[in-house]
């Protein structure tokens, strides 16, 4: 934490003075919004569609970004550049938007300030090669992903519980994450999305289904294709993954990376497998194009 | 906000000074718990029911409270004595304790404080008589409650952007709040219980249905059993209460309080309805007997 970097709401400041009012709507009511980057050759990945998405998740949420796209473009690239000055290592990135903070109540009226951003710049860890050969036991959680017109997953917001608790409860029993599903349906992982391979052909839920659409498991999607596999966008009931020759998540910090358990099913042969490394040697490979 | 009296995790300190880390937990996922408690004569409320509720959402949430209950009932009226030193008013009281602060991440682990409560005592704005006459207009809401097998209602978090967005399409559109419904069937308020009057006969959701078991809801029932009026805790549909003699809400700070209308339709005549008016009298005439 000490080596952290953070812009509350335009000033740069110490992990350990970095506060905000206990009247923030973010610590009341968990109202805000928020992006997870990474960087790559010190330079933040994907910046326009993590923009893209923050600015669609405020639309779903009725909120009114007050900062300009160009204002918070312009702080996350501050704040990488002042904890590059610091630390040679790449940065994991966050960006927290709040509705504000005033008093309590669920009105507009109760806020003072305008929307009120905290960014987040910290060392960034990734998984091992070791961990990646390993890959993840995930466990079917019993807690469902939240319905779509309750609270729309596709909106990335401060409400995390839905999610936090289904990690609790997986670890809890010894896995290293949870799988939620709706409707009898797949969704999404805690923090990634998820996908699986059967006979050369790629098999990911839609985002009907009600998840969040991951920037790698779009372009996740575009490789698979460029590859010459099929890819379906449909729904399926989790016993799919346990047939699977190969089962796959996708996010931001993990990248493509394997699944090679589900439940107490071990996956294919139990490690990372042919395609699921194909495709994350493509995404390296793509990355470097592009950074 | 400056006549508050904050408690932060044992420490009073003014509204302006009342901040907490951007780690925190609540700020970053509403992984927290709340109560909202009020005085009646100076002496906070119900507190032993407010506390049962408290860990019994912590227990949902897989949430170690490491404060004892004694503490935190300590807490609670130490804050409130020193605001009745200030302030001759009533006190609005809320309690959230978050599960910490630590790093970013889900697990437990990154977790480096104990859980961490913030206590806000605050003068007590409570409806009017004239606002009492009036009633809320109440829109049912197109946003469904939250799921329970998603995340339980009856487990009062810091994810509130369920209720809250239906807060503000509601008051967008004119209407004083909002009503959730799930599987066609009426939930809950936003921050309040609901019931409707037919025939003499009270009617209101059962726990079953997902919701919060408000502590005014349970005093209500009773007090309509001891009224001689019949009560059925049952599902029903919204166009029950387009069809009521009389609907009313309860919750800590209003009380019994009337709906007047639900979407466009006026209930009964319009105005606070007879059963709901004794209902009301005969909470505030229990109270007196309890402070």
């Amino acid at each position: 934490m000490s080596k952290a970097v953070i812009n509350l709401n335009g000033t740069l400041v110490s992990p350990e003075r970095a506060h905000v009012s206990v009247y923030d709507r973010s610590f009341l009511y968990g109202d805000s919004l928020y992006e997870v980057l990474r960087t790559y050759e010190g330079r933040l990945f994907a910046m326009e569609d993590h923009l893209d998405r923050l600015f669609h998740s405020a639309q779903l949420a009725h909120f009114s970004v007050q900062q300009s796209r160009d204002h918070l473009r312009q702080e996350l690239e501050r704040t990488v550049e002042e904890f590059r000055r610091r630390e040679a290592t790449e940065a994991y990135c966050r960006i927290v938007v709040s509705r504000g903070h005033g008093r309590i109540g669920f009105g507009l009226n109760c806020i003072d300030s305008g929307t009120f951003y905290v960014i987040y710049v910290e060392p960034l860890r990734v998984p091992t090669q070791q961990e990646f050969e390993r890959g993840y036991r995930l466990q079917v959680s019993s807690r469902l992903r939240n319905d779509p017109q309750a609270l729309d997953p596709a909106m990335k917001s401060g409400n995390y519980l839905n999610s936090l608790l289904a990690y609790l409860e997986a670890t809890e029993q010894g896995f290293d994450d949870a799988l939620l599903c709706r409707d009898g349906f797949v969704t999404e992982g805690t923090t990634f999305n998820i996908g699986y391979i059967k006979k050369q052909t790629v098999v990911t839920p839609p985002l009907g289904v009600g998840i969040l659409e991951g920037i790698t498991r779009r372009r996740t999607i575009e490789l698979a294709l460029e590859m010459g596999l099929k890819v379906r966008e449909v729904e399926f009931p989790p016993v799919r993954l346990l047939e699977a020759d190969e089962v796959f998540l996708t996010s931001t910090l993990r990248e493509v990376f394997p699944v090679t358990q589900v439940d107490d099913v071990k996956i294919g042969r139990g490690g990372a497998g042919p395609i699921t490394r194909k495709l994350a040697e493509g995404f390296r490979t793509w990355i470097q194009t592009k950074s």
